[in-house]
């Protein structure tokens, strides 16, 4: 059922999500953006058409963070249970599920959104790159 | 209080945990089953006897199954808190958090079940078998 | 965004965190200060002043594990979106997020806290202890 597969890359992919989500949740835009690829592809089963490229990905989370600023909210982004998949040309496919809690400002957090998630990494030095990503929703 | 503990046990037995817990929630019950072993034991603290082999494991998942897709939830286990100890007889000892969270079609997501969970693993190739379970509840 | 970073150092911090989690929510007061320097300093943002050292460390959980015991409450603390700097002074470095998650007795869990939190951990043999811990509360 599982991979043979080395720590070190595991490890190396668990930090890159630790880093990716909190850049999210901080509402760092570019930085958060330039986790994907230049012409990444961001797809949500909610939007008919995948966000394409940095810029776009980056407009998107800045105009949520906004949103949210108004509202007095902070999010978080959770992962677990994390897949880590080689392939033969040295990218590396992912499988995890996402969790958004959402903590109103004097208020207690809730869950907002429970998801199922595929990525495509490509390296990029010690970390990574999201070529590709996919997230469904449940409940949808 | 940490076991010295070679990081890629670790990651082998939270790659299984993935995806064994992919299959239980997609409602894959014969390969869901088939990561215990064929005279495995599933304990919980709500039932009276423990499910015994992989048949009768297999059948109590796809009675439930069954249940949530009449009801259209889709159900995500989490694992966490993960700790992990090798024995000398090969096999290994886990106790992790598990949280139960449920989605309804149109709807939020809301936790259905916090668990404290106990496992004795047994090597299977590069994976793992479960031969024995304990799952208890909060709240009862 | 990724240090260079061995996966054995990961894993330990993980394994650490499980096992120090599950003695707090046990109310294991003297064996989870035991996981602070003898001065560690615990911060969190709604209190003026930190906590400092073992003692009053473990004070602190005690009163709040009696209060939980009376109200028949279960408290789970998960941390998620890890990431781990080593430090040239051999000292390391964490960030999580936490969650705490509530259980009344008889009734369902309930998200009772979403946190920020960091961390510097000193060596102590194969395992850590926390000289200083920083916690945020979202929605304040």
């Amino acid at each position: 059922m599982s991979d043979a597969l080395d720590a070190d890359l595991y490890q190396r992919v668990q930090q890159f999500y630790a880093e990716h989500m909190r850049l999210l949740d901080e509402g760092r835009a570019d930085e958060w953006a330039a986790g994907f690829t230049e012409d990444g592809e961001f797809a949500q089963d909610k939007r008919p058409e995948p966000r394409r490229g940095r810029e776009v990905i980056a407009a998107g989370l800045r105009a949520t963070a906004a949103k949210l600023a108004e509202r007095g909210v902070v999010r978080r982004h959770w992962i677990g249970m994390l897949s880590v998949h080689p392939q033969d040309d040295a990218t590396v496919r992912t499988r995890f599920y996402a969790l958004v809690i959402e903590t109103p400002a004097g208020g207690q957090p809730v869950l907002h959104l429970s998801t199922d998630c595929a990525d495509v990494l490509v390296p990029d030095g010690a970390g990574w790159l999201i070529r590709h990503r996919r997230v469904h929703h449940d409940g949808r």
